[in-house]
């Protein structure tokens, strides 16, 4: 084989997005390949530069893939990996960039091949737009990128994904599956109901069309996750469901506080008001800073576009690898557990 | 006088921008002045060239001044309202940018001169950041600007304010000023109570740190008001107290449907998500066209910023206006009561 192959399952705005990232790169010598279930989506994302060949079978997108993305909903993810075994190469790099990673992680066990190394993964970075035509190049700079390697997927592998992510301008991080789908209910999908919520309060009101004309920026912020695709935040629900419950409770306990502050008069509101300004602007203007990956170390993204520059011998690497790297969970169940501040519950509904 | 004098009191975010919007117009020959309770305000929008003079008392911003701005939160206007008339010349012009209309209003009655003009106002802008170093000279370009005029306020007098706000790049409209309240409780000021119990859900739960570092651009954006100033915050609970509270329940109400669509499968949710999308993306694209005002004809900017150009007489021109202008309250309380769906309040909590 001349080339490395990257071939990127689903060109929609992430999987576009990722391929004109990577396509970018100068004296790339690996080769990257779009398949969609769409054509019109992968002859567009071809056009835009994002892939060099846009193939029309699983077959023919696997088949010598040194690195697989999987740029889909969660759901049709799960579809994949039940399907895309007898064609992936032995040692084969596979990932994702689904919104919840705990089922995918046990499907990408149960259905893929032992010798395919499977890394969970999740830019936290999207549009209000979706399809390839709203992909850009930068969409991942600067973005948290979390990784979730599957037990047996090779310290090899991992690097390799982690200096993708990088070469992409993301700051790769490690999590454990679970413990991502709790937090990510937390900031993304629970906001994301929320945001539905409140644009169907007013959309479905008798003064829609009065209350528009008044809505500012303000409005259009807090309802933008409402236009996110429709069956992207069906599978997050279906995979997720009992986290987003849980935070739905105590984002309903928040709104009866307020409710209280309310009707106790001024001061209690305002000093809601004031403190919640201060720790959000601490947030904004001195942001936690990211831990280091507590397991490999990522390449410089100047290293990993080396080893890919090496052309066909990363696919012999991959061969090569071990079989099952040491397990990077980070947190055992009980301490995620108190961080979710089990008990809490009595306070939601 | 030499010159048609234009007061800004409060050179915050709202009130410098304005003075930026205002003073950038060439050849302008009105006068721009600015009050502000912490003079190092001032004395920045002064550095900024959105205001010509700072003064540090009433007395000396409000005389000989043909229009003032309250740039101000709304309690703070109140007690403006009260200390302002022995200062204000006859046919003086006042209004404001205050976030909630029908107190003032009243305030307005009752404390202000008869022969003195309010018409209240509310553009539909802002930032994430306040005081005066966030300003900035097109903050209000493109935003609709509701316009709420006094019964007692002449036709003049909402030229005067219709071209003013014209110029800075608004797009005026009249709304009677409990209806505002009422759309703004549903697109503003709801929507700031849930940014706020979303920060706070997250920030007070025991993996913040954790859930910080996968936050991305969507909670960032969703709780961005809630990092607006505290005491506009306040004040507006305190003044829309009723209508917030009404759109609370429905809030709620709306995120019980979720929780029951949730319960039920994912195909309910997954209808509601695909109808939200639709009806958003709708919103986005074609927005509701601005009804034309159904009072006097908003003169063109130039033609306003002529009216100005002619210098001190403006301020003649203002002492000749008519003292009452026909009522342009557009709804009655029924037919408001409709649109808000009174009954539905059997649905909410």
């Amino acid at each position: 084989m001349a080339q490395s192959r990257i071939t990127i399952i689903g060109t929609g705005l992430i999987g576009t997005s990722l391929g004109l990232a990577l396509a970018g790169k100068k004296e790339r010598t690996y080769e990257i390949i779009g398949i969609d279930r769409d054509r019109n989506n992968s002859r567009l994302a071809k056009k835009m530069g994002a892939i060099d060949r846009e193939v029309g079978s699983l077959e023919e997108g696997l088949t010598g893939a040194a690195v697989v993305f999987l740029t889909v909903p969660v759901m049709a993810a799960r579809r994949l990996l039940q399907d895309m075994g007898p064609y992936l190469a032995e040692g084969a790099i596979v990932s994702d960039t689904c919104s919840t990673k705990s089922d995918l992680m046990r499907w990408a066990a149960e259905y893929l091949p032992e010798e395919v190394h499977f890394i969970g993964g999740h830019p936290m970075a999207g549009r209000e737009k979706s399809g390839p035509g709203a992909a850009t190049g930068d969409l991942f700079q600067g973005a948290t990128w979390a990784i979730a390697p599957s037990p047996r997927a090779s310290e090899q592998s991992v690097q390799v994904i982690l200096g993708l992510v990088e070469a992409m301008g993301a700051i790769p991080f490690y999590i454990d599956g679970a413990e991502h789908d709790q937090w990510a209910a937390a900031v993304s999908h629970l906001p994301l109901l929320a945001s539905v919520a409140l644009f169907r309060m007013v959309r479905d009101s008798q003064g829609w069309e009065d209350a528009a004309l008044i809505a500012g920026p303000g409005f259009k912020d807090m309802t933008r996750l409402a236009s996110g695709d429709a069956t992207m935040a069906r599978d997050i629900m279906v995979t997720n469901r009992d986290a987003i419950v849980h935070w739905l409770g105590r984002f309903e306990a928040e709104l009866d506080k307020m409710r209280t502050a309310l009707d106790a008069g001024d001061d209690s509101i305002f000093d809601i008001f004031a403190s919640t300004q201060l720790d959000r602007d601490v947030y904004i203007t001195n942001p936690i800073t990211r831990r280091k990956p507590d397991g490999p170390t990522a390449p410089s993204a100047g290293d990993q576009m080396g080893m890919l520059l090496l052309g066909g011998k990363l696919h012999d690497k991959l061969k090569d690898m071990p079989g099952r790297a040491a397990d990077r969970t980070r947190n055992n169940d009980r301490d995620l557990r108190r961080k979710l501040g089990a008990g809490d519950d009595n306070g939601a509904r």
